[in-house]
């Protein structure tokens, strides 16, 4: 079993989190500050079986750490978690970069030609980012067999193969099939799996349903 | 059976058109000049069941039109195609605004609160743009039985919700099965399926196969 820091307090931290924890392993939830009412939630439901702290504690704490931060505030959360705290580890990102300041829907900070994968792997050059899990709803992304027996695509993607092995061996423990996780290649590749994300939103917004994922069939 | 304008001479103009012929309908392939040697290749191939023109010539003669150019150029040709010849009109709209000024993978002219269906749209208000098989490799668009039992999704967006059901008829006629087929609302939602473009190349880089597309399950 893994320490693991889990960077964020929102729903996606939460069920990260608590999934993981469930898992065995060691997880400390970082926020910006102790306090967080959230972390304390989270702190209280596992009762004495996870840890809180801050951003840099819960850095410091990982040998894995989940980005799980909203994709805004991505880059500053870990800036506060500290490049000495991240260094050589992986990070596993699971955000995208949503801009709320032209209004719903959202639209994305970083497209094209760079992503917020990219952004994260150019700011700490020595952590191992992996992108993953942004492309579906976050209750599917630790109970994948919820809909159509498990049978969906995930995506990972990122430079360092030993540590996208590492992960792919967290997202069979989540339930994922492996011929399902489809390495999509390195950090750029992320560009497609966050620009997917409007996609995403209008195939929730004509069914009204966000328990779905997209199948490859060929 | 109707008269259709297929603007574009490239594989999917020529694609699309011969489906077309081959279902009944009246087909005159558009291009800038005359003289467009892919345009006289679909000519003799169909034997004097095509008609091929200007993009005037197509749009003036098309009671509706499919835009077949590639996505650099699409203004430029419905410009070309006239205001006059269109108006009142449906327009297919396949295509994407692929940049390569960058280089590969090309970037998006348009995305995020923008995309090629709307910029048409706002250039031809009285035109019917309904924006749909911009999602896959132009052999699938005509012949989604050719993979899963024709069992996957295809997308459908547009402002005139008469002129979405004429081209949902059209994907029908195409082999694409009724439940399969998904408005997602107004034109705005193109900015979904033009931004999922970079995954589509994701994924084809990663599995070599361009034979693919995604089936929504939940």
């Amino acid at each position: 079993m893994t320490k693991i820091a889990v960077l964020g307090t929102g729903v996606v931290g939460d069920t990260i989190g608590s999934k993981l924890i469930e898992l065995g392993h060691q997880v400390m939830m970082g926020s910006r500050t102790t306090e967080n009412e959230k972390a304390q939630a989270f702190l209280a439901k596992h009762n004495g079986n996870a840890k809180t702290g801050t951003f840099a504690d819960a850095a410091a704490f990982g040998e894995i750490i989940f980005n799980c931060t909203s994709g805004g505030g991505s880059l500053d959360a870990l800036q506060l978690a500290g490049e000495n705290n991240l260094k050589d580890k992986i990070l596993v990102d699971l955000a995208n970069p949503l801009d709320f300041s032209q209004g719903m829907p959202p639209s994305l900070s970083f497209v094209n030609t760079n992503s917020l994968g990219e952004e994260i792997q150019r700011a700490f050059p020595q952590v191992k980012v992996v992108k993953t899990l942004n492309t579906l709803w976050c209750g599917l992304m630790v109970n994948p067999g919820m809909i159509h027996g498990g049978d969906h695509n995930i995506f990972v993607c990122g430079n360092d193969a030993a540590a996208k092995e590492t992960v792919k061996d967290i997202l069979l423990s989540f339930g994922w099939i492996d011929k399902n996780i489809l390495d999509l290649g390195d950090i750029t590749k992320a560009r497609g799996t966050e620009m997917y994300l409007p996609l995403w939103l209008s195939i929730y917004g004509s069914t009204n349903n966000g328990a779905f994922n997209i199948k490859i069939v060929s």
